[in-house]
């Protein structure tokens, strides 16, 4: 069945996450994303623990559902092919760093000559203007200036964390699908493309803002201590024999916690008695409720906590999520054949459209798999 | 002048984060979004330190560009105004737990023999059925269901650990504004609304996937011990007045890194004169570079790295961020005068349209505030 975004071509000049995944979303979604890769192909085809052909894990999950075009943009014959591409293009997306787009003769001037209402995303790390717009983008690096490694600052010694994961990357692709959705959405009432700028660390700090950041909200009343993130607390519990979170917020949840650890008299302790005693006394709270849950294992306190109506879920080990029944009746998680390396997962999109559904359209493909196709296709 | 969305008219019955921030997203790019609100407010009013009339930080950056109607969804007289708004709708968003909309007499069904061509997104924690589809929904129980709180684990104790930003419920409101604007791309094309459904733990599952999963592509090698995230290196550096991020991948890298460092023993030292050998050797390495930055300030080795093309940043505080030359260059922080609480700050959205610009439309509403102007419009 035909996808939201059947019908839209995209071409990709991008590598690395952040508009790799963003196109792939795109592609997911029904269109036809044409991913143009130099001689060498993506960087991220020679990173991580390979699976032979240019083909490893990373890549295989940020490069589904598109087709490879490998072409020499330094000939002046490749670059004639890119023209003729564009001409039959709706999107293009690009994240060199600034003005690299430029001198390859590809600009948002120069595609707009060529294909007048163009959706022109160009992605970069800091802004284009500014004194970090030529650096090097690293994701350590957004992850520092957008006050995200000061959110999961070490409560005892202060000392700022990083997210272990690339969390900058992947809210830019987010991001990116978004806006490149929208600006085709305005396309299709005015027939007007147009230029969309987008930066990583601006997406950071917009993405962290409504929760993060409220410390900064009011002018002139700023939090210099910047204590404020909600998730002060961080509610893991060491049971007998793993990990497990649980929380309780409303008088009710409270009382279920308290039939839960067997301790009926909590319930009138004036240190627990109300919401906002509990929040006061948290510490206290906290160290007495692990200390309980430390003494019996995981499976006892899950299924006590749900008999009570307590939120709680175990800590899942990242394999762990494969045989988790919750996670097994989603369906998120897909399993398919892949030429030459065997069975690949890979966790479909999570939305699910009723009418024009986005699934995985056809797995990563190889270094310029599809460029006789692709040039046949423009004759 | 008009955002990307102008025309569209969201019906919001949303609470907390993720729906909120999805649809203040749509709200930016020039929809006109009306905010449904129960006569006691939507419970982030209620939360955080305030600034009276239930306004707060947290609401105020969840909420702008929305109009607000407060309606008792009990009473026949109050669903009649909603379904006559429905006429008017373009998208209807929900995020109630699974079947409560439906008690309410405005599931997707509903709705749509009102409004036939609506785009309808429920969005749920956990999914619309299995054993977690009814429990409610929390930050950390996602963070622990979905393996984040596993990437995050201590490299030391193996502790998992929270993120403390609410990743789930932000990352389910970018994922939920492209899907409603795919549904609309796709309306604007086919006629045809439809319902889509999407779960925090699914979008959470999706999210992590391109990077932080790499170890569970491949179907039978399975890393158990899930350890391959790609930052396992926390690269943050005690200076003699600070914190600073750096890091040397390349060569050329490496070697403005020892230059800096005064070390240019170093580039000859087997153990790191290869990519390979750094990697291999990572802890000395670091360890060696963490003690020598200890030794001066922070903003002599950020000149420093900078004169030698090394990727580094300062590690911002929140507060810090509103004087940062780049964030300041970026204008991404605007400041606008909110009628009774003074002077208010927003993160702008981060995409730049040339022709359909996304900006802060208007301030939070009060509960209720357009009330009299929304039924005034239906007559």
């Amino acid at each position: 069945m035909a996808g939201p975004l059947e019908g839209v071509r995209v071409i990709d000049l991008t590598s690395m996450l952040s508009g790799p995944v963003a196109t792939m979303m795109l592609g997911d979604q029904g269109a036809d994303v044409i991913k143009v890769e130099p001689p060498t192909g993506d960087l991220v085809r020679h990173m991580g623990r390979g699976g032979g052909d240019m083909l490893n894990p990373a890549f295989l999950s940020c490069n589904r559902s598109k087709r490879s075009l490998c072409l020499d943009l330094k000939t002046e014959k490749h670059k004639e092919i890119l023209r003729k591409l564009i001409k039959t293009a709706d999107v293009f997306v690009q994240n060199f760093r600034p003005g690299a787009i430029e001198r390859m003769g590809f600009g948002y001037e120069d595609v707009r000559e060529i294909r007048p209402d163009i959706v022109y995303l160009s992605i970069s790390g800091f802004g284009e203007t500014g004194p970090y717009a030529n650096k090097r983008v690293y994701d350590p690096v957004i992850q520092a200036l957008c006050g995200l490694a000061d959110v999961q600052k070490d409560r005892d010694t202060g000392r700022p964390r990083m997210v272990r994961t690339v969390i900058p990357d992947k809210t830019t692709a987010l991001t990116a699908a978004q806006t490149i959705t929208a600006a085709l959405f305005a396309r299709e009432r005015t027939g007007k493309g147009q230029h969309v700028k987008l930066s990583m660390l601006d997406t950071m700090i917009a993405y962290l803002w409504p929760e993060g950041m409220a410390g900064l909200v009011m002018v002139g009343k700023e939090d210099k201590g910047s204590a404020g993130a909600q998730l002060s607390q961080d509610l893991i519990y060491k049971t007998a024999d793993g990990y497990i979170t649980c929380g309780a917020v409303s008088d009710s949840e409270w009382q279920g916690l308290c039939n839960v650890l067997e301790k009926p008299g909590w319930l009138t302790d004036e240190r627990f008695a109300t919401a906002g005693a509990r929040v006061r006394n948290a510490p206290e709270r906290l160290s007495l409720t692990a200390e309980i849950l430390g003494t019996r294992p995981s499976s006892y306190w899950l299924k006590r906590l749900d008999e009570e109506d307590v939120p709680s879920a175990p800590v899942l080990k990242r394999h762990e999520m494969l045989d988790h029944e919750q996670i097994l009746t989603n369906g998120i998680l897909q399993e398919f054949e892949h030429d030459g390396l065997g069975q690949v997962r890979q966790a479909r999109p999570a939305a699910r459209f009723a009418e024009t559904p986005a699934e995985i359209r056809r797995p990563a493909p190889q270094l310029g798999q599809h460029n006789e196709e692709i040039l046949a296709e423009l004759g």
